[in-house]
């Protein structure tokens, strides 16, 4: 029998007291992988606690990658990896290397499986967290006989109720926009990608960061839109690169202020103020990135550029890639008002209005409070996965010239590698030996001046994935070093 | 009690043995609007037959528009729309007239309630006839924890288990496709965007039918591609005049040959041998819009362009749109093998990924056979429906100038209104007030020569309201012509 220290009276929930003890007893080997944990009905009824107690702690033990189960049958301590002792190759199993070609790796399964790479390439969420008996109960309560007339096309610009929800959505940041200012589009990809276009105008250039978005340069490339880079530093874009590239073109500015793909940087409230008021001296409209607003867990006090912008010269596009899951296409962009009209006509031919489903779905999602409640948990679970992966990489890195800037929250983390130079197979060949996956950094410098960087993210890990993960990364991480 | 003469050996289903003689009474106000039909289990019981076949029975009368159900309650009659006997205005109500605010109007209910116009115009599917329940069985069946990592970002070209369904579904048509040929996309308007950029070139014309659908001819005033007309014939376009075009310049050809929208048209298999020999000899790329591929119920033979196509010369596009239900965004492009794979980079940067909870649910809905089903249902009731439409309207129109062509299939009627002038409110304008929405002919025209047409879309009404619209179609048209 599974014997629990509880405190009925402590100020800890009882659920975290079950998740914690439980924990220690994996880590310390009192349990081992495979062994069948309790029925929920018995150890609540051992304990003298209630069995959606013993629920609740199981499902974050599944989340946090301690326990498995499978419908009708007992959950189980979760096999783990084994911690790589020598360095294992890899290469029959992952020949893309690194290729860009998404698609073939997006074939393959994205987690972990034991003596597989440890991925902290690919910024996908875990779908181990995502909310998937809220979501059915959702579909359940849309896709109703009565309610058969939303399933034909929705108005392009979106479901009413939903823009109404992303406009309340939007106050929480901070916002005020009205649900006529919202346009709901397929994915923020699809938000960034009407921007472009809309905001394009012969000889008139984009002002990117540098480092930035890779997918956002790629697109400037299709839309044959000429950009110029705005050099990152510690804190934000350089304002006085920012200033001479206002002066010096008409343009407009893409910008991601919060939790910044792929350095991780959260500018401060004043950088905010003073980028915004530098493109409305220069007339340059911005687009703010705001795709992960929601996991500015460690630092949740600073407001949007949006949220300062009278003039209507902010452009914010938002996602629920990053907080929900990336297979419900559906992002929005929060638009100056005279900017909605046009902004939907361009949807509209796009692809005439974003999936009706996902839209029900999400718009229900949020009506119950399911979403909010599934972000609270987001946001617990990373901010202790974030947490242990910095103090790990941290200890890790203290004897190496390698170097981070932790993030105020989100899932990534940027690893500058001074002094290295990238091996034939790339940094992404190199670690790939070691058996971890990671994002070249070079990928995301929009010219020709790229220094050695890796971007890490840890969307997919838990902790046991991170703890492994991270202890394979210094391993390869020295023997560049040895080697440089 | 209800006592229907049900005959258990005749070679008519049992089924539609019920739904006839329900209809025959309503029909003869035996029943009346508002009256209660028995339970299913008493009238399984009074007739001994099965529950199941009332309950299909009931279904379809609910499907036909003769019964109304709400859950766990009665069938009833349903309250139908009482023939307008004198013109009324509906201005008040449907103040958008002819605008092409789509925005305003798709907010409106589109199902005819009683003193509303009926809506000839909307070239949506009737939602009485999405198959919801099925749709909720595949949503329950994939929304499962150990399905969760499905919810990540697809691969851009699409879900491989539904390309491979579409590839399967292609041979249907008669088309050889490899399930790599097919990208999936945001529904056929994202598939005619793609292949509009990807086939434009500096110099490159677009070569149109006209009349053609009216949204292709916004997205290449959108995307800044010049276009030139060829004439629709009584059998497709002119010949000549396409192989004159093809002559002078590079182009490209946009097509429908099944159903043409909005003219109804379905070619020949010689003509399409025709205009494929043409475009092979010329150079000229074919995109050949098969919206409606799956409703040729009057005439299944004929075979798309795109299967003869040995040359890469033809992209074919196709939708769940008219056959499913338009709020899945799920289309797809059947594409020459060597354009797949840049078509796929675009796609990417388009959106990314087409939604995945619309994708795994349509590949359920078809791996469980549950889409063919469907197909056939609606196959049945819209033939049925078109047939009494096309013979009210020749009717009404007997001894009018007024004239059509009836289709193999699908929704369409174009019906030609020669001598008449449009009324400063347009036709439409006009129409309404006898309480019909219509389509203006001239928004399909891509040249200023405008011949006086109005589409008649039967997509959303059920027989009734096909009755009572007709009835007031032919006042409206009477009214014109006395008038002119």
């Amino acid at each position: 029998m599974l014997l629990l220290h509880i405190v009925p009276d402590s100020s800890r929930p009882l659920y975290k007291q079950v998740v914690d003890e439980i924990m220690t007893k994996i880590d310390s080997g009192q349990l081992l992988p495979g062994d069948r944990l309790p029925s929920t009905r018995s150890l609540a009824h051992t304990h003298g606690i209630s069995r959606l107690t013993v629920l609740k702690a199981y499902q974050e033990l599944w989340s946090l990658g301690y326990a498995e189960s499978r419908p009708g049958s007992y959950t189980t301590v979760r096999r783990r990896m084994r911690p790589a002792g020598l360095p294992v190759s890899f290469r029959g199993k992952e020949s893309e290397g690194t290729s860009r070609q998404e698609e073939s790796s997006l074939r393959q399964s994205h987690l972990t499986a034991p003596g597989s790479p440890v991925n902290f390439r690919n910024f996908f969420l875990d779908p181990r967290l995502f909310p998937i008996a809220d979501i059915r109960r959702c579909a359940n309560a849309v896709l109703q006989p009565h309610l058969a007339a939303l399933l034909n096309y929705m108005p392009p610009s979106g479901y009413p109720p939903l823009k109404a929800s992303l406009a309340a959505h939007m106050q929480e940041y901070g916002v005020a926009v009205s649900p006529d200012e919202i346009i709901v589009t397929s994915g923020s990809t699809q938000g960034l990608k009407l921007l472009a276009s809309f905001l394009h105008r012969p000889g008139r250039h984009a002002l990117v960061e540098s480092p930035t978005y890779n997918r956002f340069l790629a697109l400037l490339q299709e839309e044959k839109i000429p950009y110029v880079p705005v050099p990152m530093g510690r804190k934000g874009c350089s304002l006085s690169a920012l200033e001479k590239a206002c002066r010096a073109l008409p343009s407009f500015f893409y910008t991601m202020p919060s939790l910044h793909n792929p350095t991780g940087i959260t500018t401060s409230q004043k950088h905010r103020e003073e980028v915004l008021s530098l493109c409305e001296e220069y007339g340059v409209p911005v687009i703010e990135d705001g795709y992960d607003e929601d996991m500015k867990y460690f630092d949740r006090m600073i407001l949007p550029i949006k949220s300062m912008d009278k003039k209507g010269h902010v452009y914010f596009v938002g996602s629920f890639s990053k907080s929900l899951a990336p297979g419900f296409r559906i992002g929005w962009i929060a638009a100056p008002s005279e900017a909605a009209a046009p902004l939907t006509e361009t949807k509209l031919l796009a692809d005439f209005s974003s999936d009706s489903l996902s839209q029900l779905f999400l718009s229900e999602m949020i009506r119950r409070g399911y979403l909010q409640k599934h972000l609270r948990r987001l946001n617990r679970i990373y901010s202790r996965r974030m947490r242990l992966f910095l103090s790990l990489l941290e200890e890790g890195c203290r004897n190496l010239p390698a170097s981070f800037h932790p993030p105020a929250g989100g899932y990534l983390v940027w690893l500058a590698l001074p002094g290295l130079k990238a091996p034939a197979s790339g940094f992404s060949g190199h670690f790939l030996d070691y058996g971890v996956l990671v994002a070249e950094g070079e990928d995301y410098f929009p010219h020709s001046a790229k220094p050695p960087f890796i971007r890490l993210s840890i969307s997919l890990l838990d902790e046991e994935e991170i703890r492994t993960g991270t202890r394979r990364l210094i391993d390869g991480l020295e023997c560049l070093y040895e080697r440089s």
